[in-house]
């Protein structure tokens, strides 16, 4: 049996979940690769706060990336940190020591990805980030090498955790917004700073991650339109649930002959749709290939052991190619692609304003809709009070644009007290 | 660029889907893998049949299989013929000349799948065959590239297109089966003798490729304890649906530490499964491993170009095998292990019968549960007539064989008409 030594960058979750794993099922992995993986440094801030955690004494815990990168009997060095320009640097000093990687850092994938798979290739290493969007859910290599036959037309991904869940308990249990949140925070599933994943910034360097290499473009984290679910009320979820639909934040990548469009922002999704009971923690990846049609991957979306699930997977790919001697040898494929403002993009809008109750405000709200040709689909006035009354309007597939031209112009009618929101509905 | 020349050996479906999918990608493959795919031979059984079907006429058609095994430039070789015996023959001749195949044929797989993988290494030629289970569904290449840190606990696969036609559309619109079946014959979803689709063999020659590459075990189609659909009736499905749950065909295979068992047997699946919403021709294949937890794979199992899909993706494996000097290198681990009978595996069961509406019926009954040590869960008498009264029974999980052995009792009683049905359901 053959020998690799790997090393840690980062031991928090995620690295500690890679030494669970290596100790769960190390015998199983050494087999299937003939290899045993040895974890000869594990790279950490603080040395003395992990004294007492419970990992394996033998474990050489170091605060000096030297110690690693000067090692040439390391191979394989796992990049579990979290942070982004450090990391960056890191990667880049081991590709150019011939050293292959495996990370499961989104903010560097999603930034730098493409200029780092191709520093690898020219250094014969490899560089492989399964784990960097959608935990434990093969989804990276199935794009590039299970899917790659087709021209990839669209993704759509359930890939922040922490917004499902929000959204989930909204809808499961009629929870606001707030309280959501509050309840996800104190139970670990958000941030004390939330925006991140509410924000949408979070899906937005995953889908920026799949379009690359669904799409073979060099696309960026900068393309992406960005909407969170922090304007999701009560209400919205309310009727979304009496008309059929789950909300959900969604991230999209669409190609077409225009060009590419990246955007993330919450949806209507019906419920008959395979997206719409992706619930709770779980995370899903929507893909919609020239041949092989719809195909959805689901499962969990973070967590130790789901995440680590993916990057020993990709600790073992690597073991592979180095035994084959086929490190840096995977062609990839880049393209300069256009990418369009996805606020070009049609699509039907669930839209909730609440009008004074007067005389001829649909009229003059109907006008502002035919004005921009955006034809109304239903119409349904509820919850009258004397003085307002709450509408919830269907409109035909719009591009995103005129629906907020359209919305500013009603906003500045004098019938109309507030638009409350104008959420994207998807289509079967 | 370089030049790779293929050979198909068949070309129906599947075959058909190949060619066109190359037509209609194959820029887009050239690009990726740095290599154009030349299709130099297509082994067909009759050459006149194929004249007027649209086919490039660039194509050499032959029905000599001696044109391609003996063609040196021919290196890869794609099988997609559908019959067995030939097929295998076909195969192991294309390895012992070297030649890599890729074949989207289960039966050969589900018999002789190691073996040739074996025959295949020791050529140094590769063996791809991602078609043969669930169609464009990316699952034999995840199961061994991306969950293969886990040990793998459980597979569930909704495989069978034709049976998962037949059920949804029982269910959706309270046909009956032989309406569901007649229907689906007529539309070209079922077979003119339906009997390998809706009696659970194909399922089970999937499900056995599936625990081979998971559990990495010698196991056969033969392991496979199969019941169909056909027992199957409308006032299962309604009393399903009564009960918030879909019946699906599965194809399961467990494994403990008493070894490996594998069925094919309809079920109840509650409906928020996410197994339960896979309806029509879709296929899904459900994962358990010890860390990634669940995993979906969901898709088209069938069709021309689905499963072109899969098989131009194996191409693509293979050309960068060769471009890397890789093909056969791949390492595979099997196992010999413990197949157990899965009669011996518990699940709660739907049990339905008519009995005689007459004093005493559910204490002979509920007496000869009691016996075997079966607990009732819940239990409705409907429908009664004066004569006769239906009676569903769920009970807990129970082992199936101690089910069989309790219901032939019952079914001795001088005061039950009939079993019905007995069905397992699956807890989430």
């Amino acid at each position: 049996m053959k020998n690799v030594s790997i090393a840690l960058l980062g031991c928090g979750t995620v690295g500690k979940g890679v030494v669970d794993l290596l100790q769960m099922n190390g015998h199983l992995i050494s087999e299937q690769t003939d290899t045993h993986i040895h974890i000869k440094h594990v790279l950490v801030r603080d040395i003395e706060k992990y004294k007492n955690v419970g990992l394996d004494e033998n474990l050489h815990l170091t605060d000096n990336f030297k110690d690693i990168i000067e090692d040439d009997e390391v191979e394989i060095v796992v990049e579990v940190m979290g942070s982004a320009d450090f990391a960056k640097a890191c990667i880049e000093e081991c590709f150019r020591r011939g050293k292959s990687v495996v990370s499961a850092n989104k903010d560097v994938i999603a930034d730098c990805g493409i200029g780092l798979l191709k520093l690898a290739q020219e250094n014969g290493a490899d560089f492989q980030f399964e784990a960097s969007v959608a935990g434990g859910i093969p989804i990276i290599r199935p794009m590039y090498s299970s899917l790659n036959a087709n021209q990839i037309e669209e993704i759509i991904g359930i890939m922040n955790g922490t917004t499902n869940y929000i959204l989930t308990n909204m809808t499961d249990r009629g929870l606001t917004y707030e309280e959501a949140l509050k309840e996800a925070q104190e139970k670990g599933y958000a941030e004390a700073d939330p925006t991140s994943d509410v924000g949408g910034f979070d899906a937005a360097r995953k889908i920026a991650i799949l379009a690359k290499l669904g799409f073979h473009a060099y696309v960026n984290v900068k393309d992406v339109s960005i909407e969170g679910i922090e304007g999701v009320t009560k209400e919205d979820i309310a009727h979304a649930t009496a008309m059929g639909y789950a909300i959900k934040l969604l991230a999209v990548a669409e190609k077409n002959t225009d060009g590419i469009s990246l955007a993330v922002h919450p949806a209507f999704v019906p419920k008959d749709h395979p997206l719409a009971n992706v619930g709770g923690a779980y995370n899903a990846v929507y893909v919609r290939g020239n041949c092989v049609g719809d195909v959805m991957l689901y499962g969990q979306g973070a967590g130790s052991l789901p995440t680590a699930s993916a990057v020993v997977s990709d600790i073992m790919n690597v073991i592979q190619h180095i035994n084959t001697e086929m490190t840096g040898k995977r062609p990839y494929l880049w393209h300069e692609t256009a990418v369009k403002d996805a606020a070009e993009n049609k699509a039907p809008y669930y839209i909730r304003l609440i009008a004074a109750n007067a005389p001829g405000v649909l009229a003059n709200m109907s006008g502002v809709f035919a004005k921009h040709g955006i034809s109304i689909r239903s119409l349904i006035q509820k919850d009258e009070t004397k003085e307002a009354a709450e509408i919830v309007i269907l409109v035909d597939s719009t591009p995103c644009k005129t629906v907020r031209f359209a919305l500013n112009e009603i906003e500045q009618l004098t019938c109309i007290h507030r638009i409350c929101n104008a959420i994207r509905v998807i289509e079967v």
